[in-house]
Parts: C-alpha cells; structure tokens; sequence
C-alpha cells in the first residue's frame, strides 16, 4: 500500500480524499496555490506544499510543481481528484517516469475516453448501445431516407464538420427529411465549405442517467448501480440522485452488465462513470468519465461502499474490497450541489462564511471544504460542498432532505440552498418526473421568482 | 397521524425528536427554561413556550406547565426524550386525561419496568434470561448450599434488605460460601437489623448488551440487534457500539426472539430497551428502558430505520413500517457521547462554545445540539452531541472513528473528545476485548495520563 498520498486538488474534494486516505492509515500531503493557504484541506493533511499563485495553471495545473511537490515529501502517488489534471493522460505518465502512482485510471483509458469519437468507438466495439445514426457523411437523400427509417423519428440532421448549432435540423418526420437535408447542407456549406452531414436519432425528453463502474486493471470489473444527473443548467449538474426515478431493476442490471463487462474487457483500473442519455427504456452513450466524479457520494450512500478508498486500494494493485454480489442497492439517495452562487441568477459569489452550521441526524452526510471565517477565493468554481441525504424510499429520502436543507446555515454569500428547497417542494422533483430539460424551462418559467430567501 | 408534537426536552435529543417530526410532515413545539431561550431546539421548532426557571424541576419537569405548553399551542402529542419525564407513568396518564398522546409505552408497563422488582418477576414470566439465585431471603447454610451448587461458582450473598455494598460478599468455591454467609449475615444484621440474605450468581467480568425492541402495542413486536454498552465511567455509557464484538450470529437472533416474543405477549407500545449482563454466552436481565435511548443511532445506523419516527407512528395507532424480515443488519456502528467534561477529571466544563466544526463524509453522523457561540447553561447534564460512524466491518468503523474525532473541533470549553481519540488507539478496543470494568480500570490505571490534547 502507498506512505503518502498527496492530494493534486482543492476544496470538498481534497477533503474527500483526505479522509480516504487516513482512514487507510496513510500520509497525505496537501498542495495549495497561495489563494488558498487557509484552506480546510491544508489544515487537515499531514503535510503542506505551496505550488504556486493562485491562478490555477500555475498551480493546481502546475505539473512541475507537483511532481516537485512529491519529491520534497515523498509521496509515492498521487490522487487528482476532479477537475484539474484528473483525465490529463500526459500527467499520469508523467508521475509513472517519476515512480509515482497515479491514482486513476491508465493513462492509454484517459486517452481514448477523452476523445470523443474514439469514446464512441471504443463504446461501440465494447457493446455499449450509442446514439444509433449514419456512419459517415451523407449528401445523398435516399440514403437519407434509408438511415431515417432505420433508426426512426425524429431525427436529427448534423453538419458532419459543424459544432454549435449551425448546419444542425430536426426532423420529426419521413416527410420532414428531405427539406431538413436540404437546410442543413445549405447551412453546412456555407458555415464550414462542406455540405456533408450525418444523421442521428434525435432524442426529445431524455433523462441523464450513469453508471459507476470500478476496475482492478487485471480484468475484474464491478458496476454500481446508477445515477440520475438530469437536473441540470448549463449543462451544469444540480441535484443527482440513485436510483433512478425512472429505471427498473432489470433495466438496471442490464446496462451495469453491459457497462461491467465491456470495463472488464477493457481491464479498466478504478473508478469511471458511463454517462447516457436515456429515453423510452433505451441508453445511449454520451461520454465517460475517467474520474471519480463530485456526485460519487451518491453511490457510496446506496452501496456503503468508499469509492476513493477503493480507486486508492487497486491504484496500488491491490483488489477491489468487493465483488459484484457484495453491491446491494440499499434506499434512495439525492445529492445538492451548493454553491457560492446567487440562487436565481446563478451569479458567483465569493466572500466570507459568515455563519456556517451544517445538519445533522440519521441520513444526513456533508462533503464540504467550509468553515465559519473561510473565505472563499474568486479564483476556482463556486462548489462549497455537497449536502447528501439517504433513505429507505425516494419519499423518506426527499422530506429527509427537506428537513436538512431546513437546518442547514451558511451566512455572508449567497448559495443555491434556496433552489434546493424550492426544489424538493416541486411536485414534478416529487414524482421524478423530469428530464435534462426540465430545470432550464423551470427557471426560464419563474420558478424561483417567488422563492423566499 | 399527530398534527403538532410538543417536545418535552431539551439537547440533542430535542433535536433529535424535531427531525423525525419534520420527517413526517408534523409541526414541532419546542419547550425551555429560561436558561435554554437560544438553545438549538428552540431555534428549529415552529413554535416554542418558555415552561419555567432554569431548575428541571420547575421547568422540564413541571407537569401542569407542559400540560398548559400543550393547550396554549393545540399540540395533540407530547414526545417526552430520555430523562426528565419520560419513564413517569405519571405524565403519561395526565397528558391521556387531557386527550394528549403520550409518545412513549402504555403507563402500565412504564411503572411495571420502573420497579426494579416487578420488572424481574414480569422479565422472568415473560421467558426473559435473569441472574439466577435464591428467590426468597435465605438463613440457613445447608440451603445456601443448594442453591450455590444449583447455580454454580461464584456466588454473591446480599443483604435482602439490603443496598450500598453492605452485607455482600462473594463466594468464589463452595468453600468459601459458609464463610461468606456468616460474614454477610452479620454486615446485615448490623446495618438493616435483618440477616436474611439471598444468593445470586456472580458475574466478574460480563459484558453490557442491551436489546432494542419495538412494539406497536397490539401484539406485534420486533428486535432490531443489541448494542454493546460495556465502556461505562460510573455506570454512565460512554461508548456503545452494535453489534456487539462478543456475540454471534445465532446468539443474537437467540436473544433478540425471547425479547421480541416477550413484548409481543406485554402488547408493548414504541420504543424499548431491554438490557442484560452477558458473561460466558448466557444474557442476565438487569432492567428494561422503557423510552428511546441516548445510544438509539447506533441501532438506526445498521438497519436504516428511524427510531423515532416508528415511535410516533406507533402512538398515533400506525403501525411499524417495517417487519421482522425488513430488519437487516448492515455494518457496524459505533458512538461516542461528547460531553462538556475535562477528559481526564469528568469535571462538568460549562461555558461558550467558541468555535465548532463537526465533522462530515462517508458514515459519519452528528447529532448535537450545539452551535458556534452557544453558550452552556450549567443547570443540566453535560452532553453536548454525539458521534457517531458507520462502516461496512468493525475495522472500517475503527479507522472512520479515528478521521472523524480527528476532524472534530469543538473550542471553549473541555470535552470528552481526547477520551475517544485514545480509546480508538487503544489494542484491547480494537480487539474488542472489554467488559464493563475495562473503562474504570483503564483510567485508575493512568490510561488518560500521557494524552495530547
């Protein structure tokens, strides 16, 4: 097992694994930019180093300064949390020259999963259903026609050189089709000199949904069950839960078969996430993360499983502490974002804590990096923390969490508390009856406008 | 279902009470003492009523102020705690003359469990396992005798009239019994002007193991595990723990049956405790709590249920929301009760608390009643909160410990904090190897003397 561990992150997350760490008896060592000299993480860590000013590619993004930072203390891995270098595969093969384990996946993983069309391919080839579509550019219309029966309607038209919305139509049906081609080439040639597009079933309501997975790197690989992310603004996640509200437990265990054996096949090391969208009973991959992920504490809470204690134990070649038998789906779990965020214009809000008094009970966990007096620099993203709630049932869970964000203080900046608790009164939010869409119209229609907060 | 729960206490467990209630959806009335107006439970509850001066007596305990507290805010329930009220059958009969639901067990088995005699005599009819002995006052030897061989070596002899250590002495062989007896029976005579005595099996080293019952006073009663309760500073709990390191799988389904049938065939109401010495796998009966416990989380950490609430559905005539067959045991569950003590003196150390921070993550919980600024009134007992951790194994749970009392903060004033971070440390806690003279001995024996705090 890894001496030292030091933490390449800021905020809740380098608390996170923080605890993991010592609760495997090892060392850690923090790294703060100078903006962050008073940070709870700094406090807590066995050992500090300064990195750097508070800019976070001179820092936090300082790869030089951090393998420097391992060779002042001797930490012999390093955890890079979310963010920041976590999928930067030249980091890890940087640490590995040095003879420091990277606490992640395999650098080839990060690779191929951060390319987008090597993502899907790689998908494809391991079984994972994908957004089923042309395989190549289209000029033609009854080609056309013949891809748009296939996967059937509606389906969207995209400028096979595009990006941003330009050469990109919907047509909802066969009719449709051929004057949606005919725009969207117009519209490609002229946007990108090339009037070559593809076609792909267009989804209309669908559901964020992922699945946790972690590997040993030898071939043994293990699903956790899912979480529900389509609470989101600007693509930004919200609120997320486990189970999801929509999936039942067939679905369930199909897609983490799928999802576990095509980690397997890959001998995938640590944790990841498979995100996709989901629709009518159907997935369909987006993207996957190789990375422990801020909304992890969802699955921790329905499994009792410590995800970064286990990407820690086989990051060090050990095995996972569980086999897929041993992952039983208990309750019902939401996690709140809060951030330092005006909760109806979503406008930053840096500051000083004034008051900070977290809730307490049965079911309730706190993955925060605040303290009363902390003052939150401008420089990052505005997460202060994560409020997790559990329950037996969806329904004990939601008014568990109503009562908890009605306990929870934090004074002197504004956060998204108050959308939380507009939220968990919302009858859609109580019936689970969103979509990836839902929290943006929500918003757009006033919904917090009347918020008292 | 209630539509208003007045809360008859004060501290964490006030807090406690007012969570499960805002869980159900019931409004929440807070009572204090002029010493307690800027106490937590005030500040969360929707309504509160002043019931008198600092003195318990005139406040906490003053009945017809309750009474009044309850008609004043149309409260239809009254949850009483632990403590002050809530083992006075007493109060249960006058709140039920005034059409206000007791939130505890029927008055009857309130007193029968009040009367350390009746309690034994019902708890032996009932099948329950009690210290085996003489059942009358015993004067002569050759009886004595008889009863040693029949319940075997070591024997106590007491006083019948008895109390306070005088006129008991411990036969340690059948030799030594006549010796024993003569001494006792003179001590006795001397000190109650009564030489009867009686005999009783001595335990020299047990274990304390109590069993967490449930009732829905009609009949249907289920066990949910026992708690290990062994780690006591004069007869006051200071760490308890479930499951028990001593007990095994069928032990605890053994015990927890005749406890459950037990209180099936009383029609038991709500919430209870029922405690026993346990030394060479046999349970001894000492007394049954007839209320919710300090030490309850640890019973909701390994099985997911709300103590409290299924207390308030059962006293509104609901029933349990779960079955025998519902209740699972998950993990290990550990707490540590932080009282406002010197950790080495147990002097009570009232005053304000200048500075909290509770700590948060994976299978950490915190129940506390206290807030950065607070200030501690001297009146009442010194429990400020409790910690309590959750995991997977007993290890798991240990190293959990260990993190979260390293995290806690708790300024102003002395606490038993440096107490646990010992006793975590500590080879025979780990080991689990403590009965309930460990702890006493333990800081007779200078245990505490080198800790850092």
């Amino acid at each position: 097992m890894f001496e030292k561990i030091l933490i390449a992150n800021r905020g809740e997350i380098a608390l996170r694994i923080l605890r993991a760490a010592k609760e495997l008896g090892i060392a850690t060592v923090a790294v703060h930019s100078t903006a962050d000299a008073d940070a709870m993480h700094v406090r807590l860590a066995d050992e500090s180093v300064c990195i750097g000013p508070p800019a976070a590619r001179d820092s936090y993004l300082n790869i030089p300064a951090l393998v420097a930072a391992c060779e002042i203390t001797g930490a012999d891995a390093v955890h890079p949390g979310y963010g920041f270098l976590s999928e930067n595969a030249g980091f890890a093969e940087v640490l590995a020259d040095h003879n420091i384990a990277f606490i992640g996946p395999k650098a080839e993983h990060i690779r191929i999963m951060g390319d987008k069309i090597e993502a899907k391919r790689t998908a494809r080839r391991l079984g994972i259903p994908c957004v089923p579509g042309s395989e190549g550019g289209i000029t033609d219309e009854a080609e056309a026609l013949r891809v748009g029966d296939e996967i059937g309607y509606p389906v969207l038209v995209k400028a096979a050189s595009g990006g941003g919305g330009r050469g990109m139509k919907v047509a909802r049906t066969r009719e449709d089709l051929a004057d949606a081609l005919a725009v969207a080439r117009q519209e490609a040639k002229a946007a990108f000199g090339d009037d070559a597009v593809y076609l792909e079933k267009y989804l209309e309501k669908p559901r964020h949904i992922e699945v946790q997975v972690m590997g040993d790197g030898r071939g043994k690989a293990v699903h956790l069950g899912e979480r529900d992310c389509s609470l989101q603004r600007r693509h930004q996640k919200v609120w997320e839960e486990g189970p999801s509200p929509a999936l039942g437990q067939a679905d369930r265990e199909k897609i983490g078969s799928i999802v576990a054996n095509a980690m397997a096949e890959l001998k995938y090391l640590g944790a990841g996430t498979v995100e996709f969208l989901w629709e009518n009973g159907e997935f369909y991959f987006i993207e996957m993360n190789t990375r422990i992920q801020v909304e992890h504490p969802v699955t921790e809470m329905i499994t009792g499983i410590d995800l970064v204690n286990e990407q820690i134990r086989v990051a060090a070649g050990e095995e996972l502490s569980f086999s897929q038998s041993d992952v039983r789906l208990r309750g019902h779990a939401i996690e709140c974002r809060i951030n330092a965020e005006h909760p109806v214009t979503f406008r930053p809000s840096p500051g000083v804590i004034s008051y900070y008094h977290p809730p307490g009970g049965l079911g309730v966990r706190v993955d925060s990096a605040i303290y009363q007096g902390y003052r939150i620099p401008p420089n990052y993203d505005s997460l202060l923390g994560k409020l997790i709630v559990h329950g037996r049932t969806r329904d004990e869970c939601l008014m568990r969490l109503r009562r908890a964000l009605d306990e929870i203080v934090v004074g002197g900046v504004d956060t998204t508390l108050p959308l939380f608790r507009t939220l968990v009164r919302n009858h859609d939010i109580q019936a689970g009856a969103y979509d990836i869409h839902w929290l943006e119209h929500f918003l757009l229609d006033g919904g917090m406008d009347d918020a008292q907060f």
